[in-house]
């Protein structure tokens, strides 16, 4: 009987495995591959594709024209068909990165079926890989004590609703009777709460620089930046909705206003250290303008603030007090001598300009900044680079 | 300036969207749609493909004959191309509940890359969706009072590693002081620590019926019961790993063996009741198994257990103590008299005559248990089902 029990397990398992097999064309073909040379093998099985491609961030990007301009558009590279399997090799080994990438079958992108791991940036759902080593290293799990990561609810008495974020604790948090410095990271435009654990791998590299000794050891408080929104597309009350680029209540003034109650809420129901030097902010892009904005309307609130790619001046028509009053606000933030103010952006973004002229309005008050800056654009490669970078600098002092 | 700024972000996201319509053939339909009558429609943009076809769990199965005997496998409904788009709209309405499909591309299996509401299980992803109403509303999120969902590591002494678990903690648990039973939830084979939050909206379950006094507020554990892994794929220092149904160490008596360590580990963490009355136990499948072994080898720490269609015997060859002297240990178990002994199988599931026998055992010996019996098998319907139906009945005493 209970041998019986036994096989009965197993053979319904091979079934099903079986079973799909059959149904569905699946197979069990492993993609993606990291050869022992850091070439990477891709592969699908689709018989009735006439054209498969690949593309990825990896891949050279291609020019194109459009109305608004020439831009560098995502590289395609052409699938082989061998023996009923599609298949790409990269031709050179590839750096140590986070990778993302997908596959066209005949001009229907989708989804490598072999791969399970995805991230959504967004709208898109894209499959992902890890080559080891060199800072990638640290946006890989090791076995090193691991920080818990927690989704909490607040309220909001000035937005009047329950919102969600993620909490950071580093490892010992629970026993050590510790209190801790916080450092709030906030995502950019079509992001949210997840983005920075999820595409940038923000627990990993906590983590793995608290192990080494880099980082002192900290609470990260990741937020929603979307002010009209409880939570991530799924996470909250509206239900399964898509994903948007163009939500309201993001660039003008909300967010910022309501910032004061997370870190009320925070400074309540975790073991914080309650004051300005324990506390950093940043964030990227559409991040990174809330924390300048943020930072200066509560000149008394961080010692740390970090402008990652950020965007830096609102909208015209924007008339929100967070925005009134901006060189005066800086003055008095500056006047205070910030502990950090951080910089970092990419050589080919779209907003490099802007932050050349933020500079530039800085060092013509001679207030004091650290400039980092990367080649490429307005990505998350460079985002999580920043992140490496800014945190062993935070608390120090 | 400050309007040019503006503008070239709005010109970047227009441009983002077009190029990647232009260039990967998407479009921006909406799949799949569910209608004011609760039928739904699925889209997919592919002016290429030959045969597209939807496969889901509210696609009436199909027999087919395998060398194992016969067996239900997915049924498949055939998408219709309309100017450019294949559509398949349900004939009836579907019923409250969560629902899971994929598509069929000329036999390729894919995602509807027009939803990105994804669900693992083991290694297939698939799409998912709601029909509010009914049962269907507990897995919803509600606008009410939320818990958190941490995902905590911890140190076995017992199997000399560091493994991640979840826990819920309900809303309030921060700041109330107080202290909670604890409800420890364990998956089935191929699982981890993130199924049951995932597959089984065991947070949306938890939160709903706590905040309709339906529940009592408690702290839920959800272990990895793969005693050889440390966590999740893609979730321990392991990398991205694929998914595998056969793994070592998960019912040889290993996690059965280490779990008082996570009962250690919870307690020392967490405001909990640290008594037998104040702790459940309950799994699906080899999780059901795992409930049935643990609670049995350890007579004084749960006073309620729930078996979701569990295995019950280990494989004949199997030899770890845990499972020596089963019938002396149940007669312990039951002379001490559970407040609660819960089984819950649907009638079509492969474990049915197993559960069956061993209800018969449990009356023979005139062992008191609450059986719940549903139509269809083994699949995570119904263990939503039993979630919702075993909850309310805990720590009432």
């Amino acid at each position: 009987m209970k041998k019986i029990l036994l096989l009965t397990v197993v053979a319904f398992a091979a079934l099903c495995g079986n079973a799909q097999q059959a149904l569905w064309g699946g197979s069990q073909i492993v993609s993606p591959e990291i050869n022992p040379d850091n070439t990477v093998t891709f592969r699908l099985v689709a018989p009735k594709a006439v054209k498969v491609e690949l593309t990825g961030d990896f891949i050279p990007t291609q020019k194109i024209k459009t109305q608004y301009g020439e831009f560098d558009a995502p590289g395609v590279a052409q699938m082989v068909e061998k023996d009923g399997v599609w298949q790409y090799t990269t031709p050179a080994p590839l750096a140590p990165e986070l990778y993302s990438y997908t596959m066209l079958v005949d001009g229907l992108k989708i989804n490598d079926p072999s791969n399970v791991y995805r991230i959504r940036d967004v709208k898109s759902v894209t499959d992902v890989f890890i080559i080891p080593g060199d800072r990638a290293d640290l946006y890989s799990i090791k076995d090193v004590p691991h920080g818990t990561v927690s989704k909490v609810w607040y309220n909001s008495p000035t937005l009047g609703m329950n919102r969600r974020l993620t909490v950071y604790t580093p490892a010992g948090y629970e026993t050590s009777g510790k209190r801790y410095p916080v450092f709030y990271l906030l995502h950019g435009m079509g992001g949210d709460e997840n983005a920075w654990t999820e595409l940038g791998r923000a627990s990993q590299i906590l983590d793995n620089l608290i192990a080494q000794g880099k980082a002192e050891p900290m609470i990260v408080v990741m937020t929603n930046g979307n002010a009209a929104l409880e939570a991530a597309p799924g996470e909250s009350s509206l239900g399964f909705t898509a994903p948007s680029m163009n939500l309201p209540k993001t660039m003008e003034g909300s967010f910022e206003t309501h910032f004061p109650d997370v870190v009320n809420f925070i400074d309540k129901n975790y073991r914080t250290v309650k004051n300005k030097k324990s506390r950093a902010i940043a964030g990227l892009s559409m991040g990174g303008f809330h924390s300048l904005h943020i930072s200066k309307n509560n000149p008394d609130m961080f010692d740390y603030v970090g402008l990652f790619s950020a965007a830096i001046d609102p909208g015209k028509d924007v008339k929100s007090p967070i925005y009134a009053d901006g060189d005066k606000k800086l003055k008095v933030q500056f006047d205070k001598k910030p502990a950090l103010y951080w910089i970092g952006i990419g050589n080919t973004d779209f907003l490099y300009q802007a932050n050349k002229a933020y500079r530039q309005k800085l060092d013509d008050n001679g207030y004091k900044y650290t400039y980092y800056e990367t080649p490429e654009g307005h990505i998350w490669k460079n985002w999580r680079i920043y992140l490496t970078e800014f945190v062993p600098l935070l608390f120090k002092k």
